[in-house]
Parts: structure tokens; C-alpha cells; sequence
């Protein structure tokens, strides 16, 4: 219990600042602070193994003691989106955004009716737009989201989120969000470290969002992508989205997309699905301390559980190989008190 | 004189945050400092239009009264590198790093001895390097940068970096660099802004120094890519350069490099040639304060001149244009008291 303490006042730290009297946690010294005057900084996980995996690793790589102190600039931390900052579930919501633009711009689009992937869209047909795969749900996104300029996309984005409601909760989808990440996404950058999401979703259908919900500013999202184009319309520039591929930021695209944007190999990387392998896999290979989480879908009451089997965030190669890596897998049902934000007020 | 000096209060007064008494800048009464004890944050700029117009345009954004004012997250300030930030003659420095790379390659590819435009190189042919234009350096690039991994590269960049030197001033490349703009940067970050990079040249040849030389780190960086690929080589996870063109993050490329990896507008941009107009368009044509500049390399004496009808970074519809469009333009024998970090002590 001892050590425990000290290593609460450790994490405590760098976050509580002038606080060192009132928390206890002297720098030097015997005294010790009684348990429930610490302010816990991930109030929302149940003490365990994952818990404790992570204050010990920001404990390594931020006291300046340590071997593994890494400088601040270093400390990058990379997180999915989809089934690690959010839901996935019925439905990456995406696809969902994507579904409801194919149904508002059908009448324009009398062809689709016979055409998949928007017939299966058009009909309801889950099964087949799931077969459709990745490639088939850009194809989507390409056909309904292209042809416009960057800022009225950011506008449709944000006009479906103020309106849309998720079909079993009833909550909008910003509201779907894990309570224990977003005390996670604090507790690291707390501690110095710059947060970023990697998704294989649209980077333009987060950057509305992140900053507000996250606190992950536009310039730290990195996602898949159409192609844009620059051009000067009645003397006002614009930049126009095509319907052309540009970078799908999944699987072996998420190791290539962070070293497009971010430029220096994360410390700690933050998965759910066999899409995020590749990136665990690059961030543990680092020299050093390193830290390589995989979100654990296991709790069908609270929030949904699936892994192997699943047509949306499989996670099978990834539970295969997380131990031997030294990766830790939290276990949803076990390691969080709380999924959702709102989930203790219901 | 009176108004100068309250403008000089509102500047310094983010930066130096407790020297309120040493300054003698009050945050309010009518005590004023005599001017030589303020501690000016561009001491290489001589006083001026330019100069002032910097402080203007900043106390606008940062001062919570002013109807400009910018939240501090949308402070985003973007600089072309070559000829912006440092130098660019007589030739651009990548292309002096190419160079030395084809020769050291070179005997293992004896085609090139009559192949264009590595045959320029091989026989110093500077002209015919230059008519090869920003394509036949791209070409360059890729036949020399590439097949190798990512930190491979960076090694090989280091390493030139290291020991080359500019051919007139013996130099390093590294100290080539504007010591107005290294404050400009420094007291624009002072005030919020975070500061990108946008420059034409390659993103994997400036991000392993632009954090020592200019205080940006690498994921601040945008700039012309070439591919690469993600693969797992004996066990080991690397990402492998390919011979094939990304992105060209020049002229109509600039504001998408800037939507790509940015993902916002930013309210200042700083550039020095026609390569950069997009980006001083696409910036200064968003709502509220903004801020577009033009280096002018106007010094023969201390740097170069040359504008127009220059190869390496010609300014030509950017001189035409810029009045019309509120652009700044710096006259760098006028406006510049010291050039490089070093010519005050030569």
C-alpha cells in the first residue's frame, strides 16, 4: 500500500500542482496523504492490471529519474476512433451519416436504385452493405460526400450530429463516447503528452467534432481521405472534394498515415480492432518505453461484446498476439466503472 | 510617441507576464516605460511599416477587447520554408542535398551518365538542372531518397546536414536561416499561435532539424511527400520509401497540404515567392483578422535580390497583386536590421 501511495502522489503530481498540501502528496518526506483525499484521475476505471499498466507507464516516461523519461515533445499518444473513443455499434456511425446522405440525395440520383452499393443502402439491406467492406463504404462516401467545398461538408457533418440520434440509446452520437477514454485523453496530456486520433474513418467527418468532444484539435486527426482540389470560384477560393480516393488510414495505411502527420513514431498507441494491429505494432517496436492498449468489447449490457466473429471491429490476430507483445487488453466489462458519460445519471 | 508605447504594453504584456514592474508597462494608470527598457521581441527588424503592421495585426487577435480577437487554438500561422525562412540561392538547399546524393549513388548507376536529368548533375550542368524544373527535382529525389526506410533517411539527412556548407558563406545550412523570422516565429508563439511549415520542399528533408533550427516539431511539418509502405522485414515493422510520387505541396497544393494536415484555415500566412500565393489566398480569404506576407529578397549586399525573373523563387504576380490584397511586403534590405544569426558577429 505503501508503494501505491507513492506512486498515487507520483502520477498526482505534474497535475495537481500547487495542490501538494491539500492532496498530501508531499514531495519528500514520510507523510502520506489518507486514500480518499486523492483525486483519482481515472475516477471511471476499476482498480486492476489495466489501470495500474497505465499509471505506471506515465509514471516511467515522465519522472525525469527514470531510464525510460521520455521528453515532452516525444510523448505521443495515438488513438482509434471507432471502438476505442466511441461506439461501432450497430454500425460504424459513419456509415450511418453515409446511409442518411445516400437517402437525402436520392431522388437526384435515380441510378442508385439498381446500383450497389446504394441499392443495399436504399433498402435497408445491412447484410449487404456490411459485404460491401471498407472500399464499399468509401465508394458511398465518395459518391455522397464529394462535389462540394470543405466548409459546406463541415456543415452537412455538423448539421446531421445536431439532429441524428443513435437507434438504441436515443443519444446523439457525440454522446457515445467512453467516459474512461475521456479521462484517459486528460489524464496523458495532464502529463505532457499530444494526443492524436489515427481512425480509418474521414478525417473531415471528425475534425467537426474532436476538438469539442475530445479535445483533440483538426490538426491532430488523421484519417482516410478523398482528394481535394484548390480553385478560385467568382474570386473566392475554395477547395473542392472529388470523388477520388486519396488514403484509406487503416491496417498497414495507420503506421503510413501517422508518419504522414505526425513525423516521429508514437509511445503509446490505443486500438479495439485487427485495423489498429499495424499501429500497435509500430509504436511497441520503438526503442524505449512503450505502451500498446487494445479496448476489449465484453460487456453485451452496458455497451456491446464482440471480437472474433465480428463483420465490425474484429478482433481476432489482435488477441492472438497481445500478450506475447506486452500489450494489455482491457476488458470493458471488468475494467471500467463507467462506459458512457451520462451512463450514471440513467 | 504615447500611442507607440501603450502598443508596445499590449504586445509585451502576454510575453512578459510577471516583468509588468521591470518593464514599467501597467496594465493600467499612466506610468509609461522609457522605451529603452522594453525589451522589443523583434530587435532584428528595423522599425517600419512591416514591423508595425506585425504588432497590429497580433495585438487584433490576442487582445480579448479587440472584435478580431482569435481563441487561441485558431492562432494558426503558416511559413514557406525556402527563401522564407532561410535562404534558397544560389540554389535550394534539397536540391544541393540531391545533388550530393546522385554523385555518391552515382557508380551504382552508370545509366545515369546519360540520362536526364542526372546527367545535369553528374556534369554540373546548374541550367539544365534548373530547366528540369520542381518535377525533374521530385525525380531526383525519388530515384535517391527512395528504397530505403524511413529512418534511414533521416540518418542520411543528418548526416549531410552535419557536414555540408553553403558554397558563399561556408556556413552550415542550418545557420542560414533569418534570424527576424526565427523571432517572428518565436513571438508569434509567445502570443498562442501555433506556427507550421508549408513549404514546397520535402517533408521528410525538414523535419529532422526544423525542431532544433526553428522550434516547429516534425508534426508541424507539411510539405511534398513520396510514397510509402508499411512491412514487417525479418520481424522488425519499418515503413519503405517508394519511387513514386505523393503529393506536390506547391502553389495550388499549398492550401490542401493545409486542409490535409491542419485542417483549419490559418489567420497568418508567410511566404516569399509566386509558389506561395494559394496559400497567402486561401489564408487572407477567410472571415476576420488576417495576415498575408511577402518576403522581397531585395539585399544583394547581405543576402541576395532578385524578384521577378528569377528561376528559384520567382515573385511576380505576388509583387503585382499584393497592395490590392493588404499583403505585407518586407523589404529585407530595409526592414531587416541583421539577416543571419551569425552577421552580427562577423
Amino acid at each position: 500500500m505503501r508503494r501505491k501511495l507513492d506512486v498515487l502522489c507520483w502520477f498526482l503530481a505534474p497535475i495537481v500542482m500547487v495542490g501538494f498540501v491539500a492532496t498530501g502528496c508531499a514531495p519528500q518526506g514520510d507523510v502520506q496523504p489518507p486514500l480518499e483525499v486523492v483525486v483519482d484521475p481515472l475516477q471511471s476505471w476499476n482498480d486492476g492490471e489495466a489501470k495500474q499498466a497505465i499509471f505506471d507507464f506515465v509514471v516511467r516516461v515522465t519522472d525525469a529519474a527514470s531510464p525510460d523519461f521520455v521528453a515532452e515533445p516525444e510523448r505521443i499518444a495515438v488513438f482509434d476512433n471507432d471502438g476505442t473513443l466511441w461506439s461501432e455499434q450497430p454500425m460504424y456511425f459513419q456509415v450511418v451519416f453515409t446511409v442518411d446522405r445516400v437517402k437525402a440525395l436520392a431522388s437526384e440520383h435515380p441510378e442508385w436504385a439498381t446500383q450497389q452499393p446504394f441499392q443495399a443502402v436504399l433498402e435497408d439491406d445491412t447484410q449487404a452493405l456490411v459485404a460491401a467492406g471498407e472500399h464499399g463504404l468509401l465508394e458511398l462516401g465518395m459518391a455522397t460526400h464529394a462535389g462540394m467545398t470543405t466548409e459546406e461538408f463541415e456543415t452537412v457533418v455538423k448539421d446531421w450530429l445536431a439532429t441524428a440520434t443513435h437507434p438504441t440509446t436515443g443519444r446523439p452520437y457525440t454522446e457515445m463516447v467512453y467516459q474512461p477514454m475521456l479521462e484517459l485523453l486528460d489524464y496523458l496530456r495532464a502529463n505532457g503528452f499530444k494526443t492524436f486520433i489515427v481512425s480509418g474513418g474521414g478525417i473531415e467527418f471528425m475534425r467537426p467534432w474532436t476538438e469539442a468532444v475530445y479535445g483533440i484539435p483538426p490538426e491532430q486527426v488523421v484519417g482516410s481521405s478523398i482528394k481535394t482540389v484548390f480553385e478560385v470560384r467568382d474570386g473566392v477560393p475554395v477547395l473542392v472534394r472529388l470523388p477520388e480516393l486519396n488514403f484509406i488510414d487503416d491496417k498497414e495505411g495507420k503506421p503510413v498515415g501517422i508518419n504522414s502527420h505526425i513525423g516521429r513514431r508514437p509511445i503509446a498507441a490505443f486500438g479495439n480492432s485487427d485495423g489498429d494491429f499495424q499501429m500497435l505494432e509500430w509504436t511497441t517496436a520503438g526503442d524505449g518505453a512503450r505502451f500498446g492498449v487494445y479496448v476489449h468489447h465484453t460487456d453485451a449490457e452496458r455497451e456491446w461484446a464482440y471480437d472474433r466473429e465480428s463483420h465490425i471491429g474484429r478482433l481476432d490476430r489482435g488477441l492472438d498476439e497481445a500478450d506475447a507483445r506486452g500489450w494489455i487488453v482491457v476488458n470493458m466489462r471488468e475494467d471500467w466503472r463507467t462506459i458512457f458519460p451520462w451512463a450514471d445519471s440513467e
